[in-house]
């Protein structure tokens, strides 16, 4: 087995602190590295405080293969990262021309604003990421990449990425529910977790719609295993009572 | 001033990471430590591997004041944060019989079995902390508080201890929406910055039912200032030609 490929989420910004926004950049980030291979170990959420950014950045980069930032790129005031990764990097922040470029094919004639013009300001020796949404671009500086926080451009920047990362075996998944509380469940299944050490299974109850029940989550990059433990999981519910659900 | 009361929020779970289950306890924390004048200058989403919750723990427990745990302390294999945060201070864990009592009181008869009462098992010396909700509880050991994941039981927790946490004046906020973009903002907002240095400004894109603009987030523990800051933006706005959105 090769190396493992980690990754690390690094979400910037003083409003998902607060709880004013919703992060929803963790879920997705997550998701697609399952899917490339990469595992996702570990998420930070960090305000937008200089000594912070390059801080984190700085101990996070040198744990994980990838690092991947939302936030704070933006042109006003409170958008620190582009500064704070070059602080963390000892780079100079410069005026990328092709920055340049793709901002003024995107706006209007005259309405390249200075403000605008802060956007195109990224570390020296980075590689830009394409912007497909509003034009202002991310970028990459060693293994740190460096995305917008509004979600749709966060997202469309990680596709623009996604060819220049190494990955692995994807992370395959499946689920089933059941009404059986976690109680009823939890010997047996541990048991099945000792004989499938290279399955993880996930027990999470859930409460909705006034009903309650638990959902059985296993991962594994082995989709035979993955068949075979399902089948045993079915099994395990219909044995202690219990229903499966949809 | 009174030295500053700070808290990180340490998020326990694989279906976190793997994007499986939108985290919702960062944003309802974030919140009431606003209101209880209590900064939540950090959060860690970390997956359930004993070392790196041992590691987290005792990394944060001594740079904030208060550390919040969620999930990862109901009945089954998976369930490991009591163990670990046990092994972080190193405590044993013991069966407690004041748990033992509640449970045993929310339970019909005969219902309390082996697994549940693993839910009594928390580290010596700890706190319990009440679940309303499903009788299994938390606990607090020194300056760490450890709930359950599931956000209505969180919620009941939380609010369960906030007895228990010393808070400073309240974070107020107050917002203004505009259909102008970030960009035609800047250069004023900064120089708002400036002059309220005591008023964090954030300045928030949106893009939602095909409209655009920003809404602009002041935070301050003087409601006065917040008055008169959101005044000064709201004529901002009009000189810059742009409306106020509700």
């Amino acid at each position: 087995m090769n190396k493992e490929i980690t990754a690390c989420v690094i979400v910037i910004g003083n409003e998902i602190l607060s709880g004013r926004t919703q992060d929803l950049n963790v879920a997705y980030i997550g998701k697609r590295c399952d899917e490339l291979g990469i595992r996702l170990m570990q998420t930070r959420i960090i305000p937008d405080v200089e000594a912070t950014i390059v801080a984190t950045i700085n101990e996070c980069r040198r744990m994980f293969t990838y690092i991947f930032t939302t936030g704070g790129i933006g042109p006003t005031h409170d958008d620190i990262t582009a500064a704070s990764v070059a602080l963390a990097f000892a780079k100079k922040i410069e005026r990328r021309a092709e920055a340049v470029e793709v901002m003024d094919n995107y706006y209007e004639s005259g309405k390249l604003t200075e403000a605008r013009l802060k956007m195109a300001d990224v570390p020296a020796d980075s590689i830009l990421i394409d912007n497909p949404v509003s034009a202002a671009p991310g970028f990459q500086l060693e293994n740190v990449f460096v995305m917008a926080g509004v979600p749709i451009i966060m997202q469309a920047m990680f596709e623009g990425i996604v060819d220049r990362l190494a990955g692995g075996k994807a992370m395959l998944m499946e689920s089933v529910a059941t009404n059986l509380g976690e109680s009823a469940l939890a010997l047996e299944l541990s048991r099945l977790q000792d004989a499938y050490t290279d399955v993880s299974i996930g027990s999470y109850p859930y409460f909705k719609k006034g009903k309650v029940g638990v959902n059985l989550v296993i991962r594994s990059i082995e989709q035979s295993r993955l068949t075979q433990l399902k089948k045993e999981l079915q099994l395990m519910i219909e044995k202690l009572g219990g229903k499966i659900v949809d």
